[in-house]
């Protein structure tokens, strides 16, 4: 087989796939510049002679057609973002790419969304501000809050990561409505009350007091909720939580539809630019809560788990659930 | 049976019981005078005369001794603090008093507890101030965070609250560890790796990441924390959660703990004194958050929902699961 090489900068990494597969040799690619790869290949005939690389998307992606030996990559990212630029649709690369997901990205991405939801419902930000000025206070949402099982909760995208956020909302009494790309839900998926797709997204979104967007950035997905869609939020002022991508929606229309009150409030880690700009009427909305694109991030350990579980399908021959399909860009 | 007397300042509480159970008769005990309930129950003969009772247990407790009839009284409350000090031990009631409890209690103050471990392991209140100065920063705890599942939770209380906290915290990958009243586990709980009791709470302690007491205030659990038994925390630097009773531990043992580093921060909803006196150093302790007593509140449908439930068990002569045991306080 050879070694595998490892293409990444995420600390520990090469420690814990060396942990996880002891009887697989791991060979580090380091790169000293970053965004010069194609240099640092030229250097190193390790990476252009792996048929397994592990790497970091946005490390590998113009290196992407000089591994003529590669069979599979397993990246370290849920996001193709970085990736999908290089591909060129009239020559797809003939190996296997696989992102990193699966559970654990799922409930990373939920102890975000929860928490948010809780500080959102209880005002936990008057709380502090109450212990500061040492005022035992129990006024307003502090006391006579909404709890989960009081909610309807849309979640956009019911892949791996969308299922979990909404398999643990429901365990807390939630209603949930699914909207997906698939024209049917899957059978397995019983926490979700109804199912919807583009057609019937107006239906969706007036279900909704809270709307969990985890779709990614596809063709599908840009501006989904643009223009005046998301009017449909008005009745119930529905609460806008971003950890997809923000290509959903145009800042502009964004505001808009927060300055209507179409949307009460927007808790938004994901932006259509990022970092984002000091300029963004976003960062001084009272109505919006602002997070640095941290609400899951790729942990070691938790990318060596799946590397081995992958490792075992891929030498077995068997299909890896979190292949991508390039031609769809997801 | 005669109506159900219904003796309760939670507001909706009458309306939700009858929209719950049609068929049974509700009689409102109005009190124009808090705490002068005696005078009431001689003007009132409702609740005197009444089988069955819905009742705040500070509301019941100066009048515990005044009902001849009453066959069962249903609490509002989960804590039996404002109940227990009327209670003569020589002359237990005769009649059955449940707690209100179950999954749902469980469920709201998960909430609370996965909420301000989330808050507290990725530095949310940072991102709040970087907000504020229009700052997009990724550093320290911000992105680089523990997840639950890197994490050591001790329970104490392992009761339905408990359980249930312990259970979502464990689908999450954190590692469980039980402390409890009974000898040994129930059979049911397989998401605690290892139990434990009073003559082993060093090794409990020792274990935990999070320390979070769900224990009721009672003989047993009063000062369960007081002198140096924190100092098993030392090596992790537990943060320790109180959602159940300020008793566990007196104010000058916590604060030493912290100053002690044994622990690293708190996070505190109960207190031996409520309101929280102004004089308290917990206030400005910047390791301490502190809320006013609302990780989790009575909430009329459920308590609705829970009677009903209850309501059918009382009628076939079935136990109720959280009947009180006078004779040991809880």
């Amino acid at each position: 087989m050879g070694s595998v090489s490892v293409f990444t900068k995420i600390p520990n990494l090469l420690k814990e796939l060396r942990s996880c597969l002891p009887a697989v040799q791991f060979h580090e690619i380091t790169s000293g510049v970053p965004n010069l790869c194609i240099q640092i290949l030229d250097k190193d005939d390790k990476l252009k002679s792996s048929e397994i690389i592990v790497a970091d998307f946005n490390l590998l992606a113009p290196v992407l057609y000089n591994l003529p030996k590669t069979k599979w990559v397993q990246g370290t990212w849920a996001g193709v973002d970085k990736l999908m630029p290089y591909i060129q649709q009239d020559n797809l690369p003939a190996f296997t790419i696989t992102r990193y997901s699966g559970k654990h990205f799922g409930r990373i991405m939920a102890e975000y969304v929860l928490s948010h939801i809780v500080n959102h419902e209880r005002d936990y930000l008057n709380v502090y501000k109450n212990q500061i000025a040492k005022c035992w206070k129990q006024d307003g949402k502090i006391s006579d809050y909404r709890v989960i099982s009081d909610l309807n909760i849309g979640i956009l995208g019911l892949g791996q990561i969308g299922s979990w956020i909404a398999e643990i909302l429901h365990k807390f009494g939630a209603t949930i409505f699914g909207f997906g790309r698939k024209p049917n839900l899957d059978k397995n998926k019983s926490f979700v009350k109804a199912y919807y797709t583009k057609p019937t997204l107006k239906d969706f979104l007036q279900n909704c007091d809270y709307v969990i967007n985890v779709l990614p950035n596809t063709p599908e997905t840009k501006g989904l909720l643009n223009g005046g869609v998301l009017k449909n939020c008005k009745d119930r002022a529905t609460v806008f939580i971003n950890v997809g991508r923000g290509s959903i929606i145009s800042d502009g229309d964004l505001i808009q539809a927060l300055d209507k009150k179409w949307l009460s409030s927007a808790i938004l880690d994901v932006f259509n630019e990022e970092p984002l700009p000091e300029s963004s009427l976003l960062w001084s909305m009272p109505q919006v809560k602002i997070t640095p694109h941290v609400s899951a991030v790729s942990i070691a350990r938790h990318i060596a788990e799946q590397f081995m579980d992958n490792y075992k399908l891929h030498m077995s021959n068997e299909p890896i659930p979190t292949t991508l399909d390039l031609s769809k860009g997801y």
